[in-house]
């Protein structure tokens, strides 16, 4: 299979291509860097220093003796996106190329545009793209549970049956995204539904949910494979961020109550629902939907989660309750359905003490290079 | 009351512009002139030729010895809406100023693209400039009853009530939109709900149907003074199209079955609507929505309706059923509620025998002025 990763320098995409790679698909990456470029304006930068792009992939040919293509270019120019996919005529495209922070998209008007901006158009080219040079390319589409924010009702997975003064109809499940960036994600969700229902292209968006996880398989093979792992308050998830707050023995800070529940999934499962959404596409026309995420926690259950594991390094962890940056629901019902990837095939990698143990202690071994500045959330989601 | 128009040089935005200042408010209009453009693309024009901005407003001075401020700009040039804000200060903003065309945004991708940054992007910057300087002020943002489709349930105001699985929760009704430019709208509507929900601010969504009309209580008062008739395949709405082609005495182009069913209403109805929304504001942090109709018709009654106006003038009016350029379902169920208008008092201007007759004789005043090619729908939804 030729397997196409828009965003193959990031957390996610440099694993995901090295997997693909290591079991034979053909694989090539694209990426604009934007991200290292946001680290600069935000001044902060990963926990463990990354090669560049073109070092990786030499890391990894020397490694696995096998080549991953890339090139460099943004989606917003489409031009870029076409003649990549004109060239490389992939079977499936991996979209990961998306502003993916929302403290980010709150932090101004600039931010908020460019997020929606590089986002939606960036996809639109890509769908304008595949209809004209590889219709039957299956595209998987990174989205968020953030796109369903925290609803009263039960989250099911992209579509919801809706009975209506006694006629049925089945609906996208009506979003109530909590940042300019997750109403991106949202807008990309019904500008993708649209090309499967009036061109025929099919699709998988994958809602995503917390990412944690230092490694995969491919990721430990050399110090030059690893991915970029974030702890600030713009780009680290909560569980790796308060792992590196325990490491250098400061209070964990939780936004408001912590009540907030969400769900998690370790970064390998990240690359396993990849890879079945990838081997077993979706049908000509149809915008499937897959909750990606394994387990539910509140933050407060995962502060709770990391006081423990610091417990059992010898460590008394601090958990402060910070005024929370963010307009959300600290107190909320939440149940979201994600059934489908295990249905396909997923075995989750659930957050055990021996996963969390070891992610303390990698993140431990490298405390010195942690930047205290980073934590404080310096985005407001409502300001003057 | 201080008013903003934005789009004040359009089909809308003109008439209501001169139905604000007439009652007495303080009315500005800014425009790009994007419309005139996207014209000249097409190569189309209105079948009334139109005056210039300038000429109008000096126009509607000499008429009315009232005076309306403009000023030229891009919404997508945040620096122009920020000082236009800043500088006048209102208490309505009604936006008009989006790309309007289905067909246009369906042309290409230049088009699409267009289509959603202009109309997303500049919405966006424009409730930043809300926020930022008139926090108080109620947008009014036109919206169209396309973002819903046509589903299988009743379509409710903006909001639906869903109980599922034995718990409810007040949802944004979802959305089936049917072209770049209707998704553009959706987009537009969830970044909204999200700056009420978040920010405080207030709007007014108005989901309008299919205009139908020629003059209002102003346009009449000088032939400087009319607004924009179009009624080719790109602009022009299907009610002003089949007249006019009943009146140069080409069969009407009815697109597939004609069973398509949408909500209609006449201009002078969106003046008092857009009155209605601006008079009676929705309450801080309220997205509130209403379907802005008065009449269900199919396409095919519409052309009934035309072939019997046609009768009338003695005139025998023909009918084509052309294939469908759009991917649209064509025998639906649609049954969209449209009673909050009437709740705030509106009077409706129905679709009655003295209405058709009064606009088929305008346009057949005018009937040399048509370009006959305007009427064939050269843009596809679906293409090589």
């Amino acid at each position: 299979m030729k397997v196409l990763i828009l965003g193959g320098d990031g957390y996610l995409g440099w694993p995901t291509a090295m997997f693909f790679s290591q079991r034979g698909d053909e694989v090539m990456v694209i990426d604009n860097f934007a991200k290292r470029r946001w680290e600069l304006e935000e001044g902060v930068q990963p926990l463990i220093p990354i090669a560049t792009l073109h070092q990786r992939i030499e890391r990894w040919r020397l490694v696995s003796n096998k080549t991953i293509k890339f090139a460099i270019g943004d989606l917003q120019n489409h031009r870029f996106i076409y003649s990549t996919l004109e060239e490389f005529l992939p079977d499936t495209i991996i979209h990961y190329g998306e502003q993916p922070s929302a403290p980010y998209s709150m932090a101004s008007r600039e931010s908020a545009v460019y997020t929606q901006a590089n986002n939606v158009i960036g996809n639109l080219n890509l769908l304008f793209a595949i209809k004209k040079f590889c219709p039957n390319a299956q595209l998987v589409k990174l989205g968020t549970m953030g796109e369903y924010g925290t609803p009263n009702i039960d989250i099911e997975e992209g579509w919801l049956d809706i009975t209506h003064n006694g006629r049925t109809d089945k609906m996208l499940y009506p979003k109530k995204p909590g940042s300019f960036y997750h109403l991106s994600k949202v807008h990309d969700s019904s500008n993708i539904e649209f090309c499967c229902r009036i061109w025929g292209l099919r699709a998988t968006d994958l809602n995503q949910g917390v990412v944690y996880g230092i490694e995969t398989d491919q990721t430990i093979l050399h110090s030059e494979l690893e991915t970029s792992f974030h702890y600030d308050s713009v780009f680290g998830t909560v569980l790796n961020r308060f792992l590196v707050q325990a490491a250098v023995g400061i209070p964990l800070t939780v936004y408001g109550t912590g009540g907030q529940t969400r769900g998690f999934l370790n970064i390998r499962d990240t690359i396993a629902c990849v890879a079945l959404a990838a081997d077993k596409p979706a049908e000509y026309g149809e915008f499937r939907v897959l909750n990606q995420f394994t387990e539910q926690f509140s933050v407060q259950q995962i502060a709770d989660l990391v006081v423990a594991t610091g417990a059992r390094a010898g460590i008394n962890v601090k958990v402060n309750h910070i005024e929370n940056p963010r307009v959300e629901q600290e107190n909320h019902y939440y149940n979201a359905k994600h059934s489908r990837l295990i249905d396909l095939g997923l075995k989750p990698n659930l957050l055990d003490n021996s996963t969390l143990d070891n992610m303390f202690s990698v993140v431990s071994s490298l405390k010195d290079k942690v930047e205290l500045k980073s934590f404080s959330p310096n985005i407001k989601w409502v300001y003057k």
